[in-house]
């Protein structure tokens, strides 16, 4: 399993509309998508304008290929993608350790 | 519970090592820390100088006044600072959504 994390900057006093919009693309858009496995959104404490979103996907190619190349990809940036002040990190990553809880 | 995020830079061709210390750093300091939860270490697909390890505190000021403000602190650092090639980037964010799996 991969972890896509996608580093977010919106706009600023959107947290709610951005909030709804990213659980309905999520849910309309993403959970369909070949290879995923789940979601999280999170929010920043000391910079409520930064969002940071992990997906994971079965490989890493789910996201970078099937996702990033079919029509889903251009769904989701329409939903998301008017909220952001600049353009987001994305990057994937290879669980290392975690504990045991 | 909130999420911490730490993201590390590390020097080159380290990452056997770097991973080893993390791991003894977190067993041996962190998991005794007070409101300690969890924790997940993250190494970069694109980019393998770059960690995420997420820790899981019960409150933001057991991490931000109980942990930093205690000699552990510097315990964790002497093992994982070596390793870094620049000053890690640390905050903090409450769960907004997640999927049900």
């Amino acid at each position: 399993m991969i972890l896509e994390l996608a580093d977010f900057s919106i706009h600023p006093n959107q947290n709610a509309a951005f909030e709804a919009a990213i659980q309905r693309g999520l849910a309309s858009v993403i959970s369909h998508a070949k290879g995923f496995e789940g979601f999280k959104v999170n929010r920043c404490i000391e910079n409520p304008q930064r969002y940071v979103l992990q997906i994971f996907w079965t490989t890493l190619e789910n996201h970078t290929v099937d996702f990033r190349e079919s029509p889903a990809f251009t769904e989701w940036r329409a939903i998301v993608g008017p909220f952001f002040a600049s353009p987001p990190v994305v990057q994937h990553f290879e669980l290392v350790a975690k504990s045991a809880s």
